[in-house]
């Protein structure tokens, strides 16, 4: 085989759940068919390596030093939602009506892999809280026992500043089938029901 | 959404198989986890397109006139095997010990999207049949509609060269339980069927 062909499907492998056959139908797949695709893809990479940063405001990658978002007037600065990850905000961002600014962790606590506070940028947090023009944070980390020691460590850091903590709901997902959920989850949606009207 | 961001994502669904969440995660991983490895995957595909075309003897990807197994002289001239595309090439080569040269279609004959014999090159195929040293035509097109009658056509050209061709047995896949097989695969097995020793 070309070993610039091996090297391709080498390169490919650093996607994620790309394996080796994966690897080699993308090779093959851009070489027979997709060249002009392939080199867009090409410079768009490197493009995105070289000039994609954090925002200096929320974490968020952005090409700007302040990003879109964070500089943006219509955006409500009184709702600051904290979530692990930027795929995270971009899931709560394109699911729901959320007008308010992010704060991106980039990580959970996980003091066994070094990730403390100062990794999750918690000093940056601690100054805006004490700005005083955040009044909720809301707390997105994921339902896994670290986003939920995360939580409660940003649940506390919101108090001592005077905003107002709050959590995504858990329960039963919307459309799902109750044998088909998680027992953990079924068991918190049972022990937290609600009246209905 | 940083908008180089949005052009990476775009440019990730060149890739086979890959949508938009898929295309999602890998821009983030690149940039969160991997800017190494994207440097070298954009840096691959670029020297790839560049420089990775085709074999003149064979048509398989080469980044040289003649490629590694067609120029090699511990390879067998006698036998020629033909696929439809550098994959099954490849699938051959590293599950067979075959150790005689390729030709690859880059397709199969499928009139309504003419692709005819000449998209197929094969009339540089009938050129090196005359030229007398290969013996043996392996047929190893798909078992589809298109792949049959490729495969008889090149049957065809074959004899007319006074070269013998072969096509690969069907039957029950190794390991393969019979009530898994598909109907077509079964019932020619069965009809094939030959005499225990
Ligand atoms: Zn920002
Ligand atoms: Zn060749």
């Amino acid at each position: 085989m070309s070993s610039l062909l091996e090297q391709l499907i080498e390169a490919f492998r650093v996607l994620p759940g790309v394996g080796q056959k994966t690897a080699q139908r993308m090779a093959y797949h851009v070489l027979e068919r997709e060249r002009e695709g392939g080199k867009r893809l090409s410079e768009a990479l490197a493009t995105a390596i070289e000039r994609i940063g954090h925002c200096v405001r929320c974490r968020d990658f952005s090409e700007t030093e302040v990003c879109v978002t964070c500089a943006s007037a219509a955006r409500d600065a009184f709702q600051l939602c904290a979530v692990e990850s930027p795929a995270d905000r971009l899931a709560i961002e394109q699911a729901t009506g959320y007008r308010g600014l992010y704060f991106i962790l980039q990580g959970r606590l996980s003091p066994l892999d070094g990730i403390g506070p100062r990794e999750l940028g918690l000093d940056q947090l601690s100054m805006r809280l004490a700005e005083g023009e955040v009044q909720e944070l809301i707390i997105a980390t994921n339902p896994t026992v670290e986003g939920e020691a995360t939580a409660h460590y940003l649940a506390q850091l919101a108090r001592q500043h005077g905003v107002r903590p709050s959590r995504l709901a858990h329960g039963v997902p919307l459309g799902g089938e109750l044998e088909y959920v998680d027992r953990g989850t079924l068991s918190h949606a049972f022990g937290s029901r609600s009246e209905m009207p």
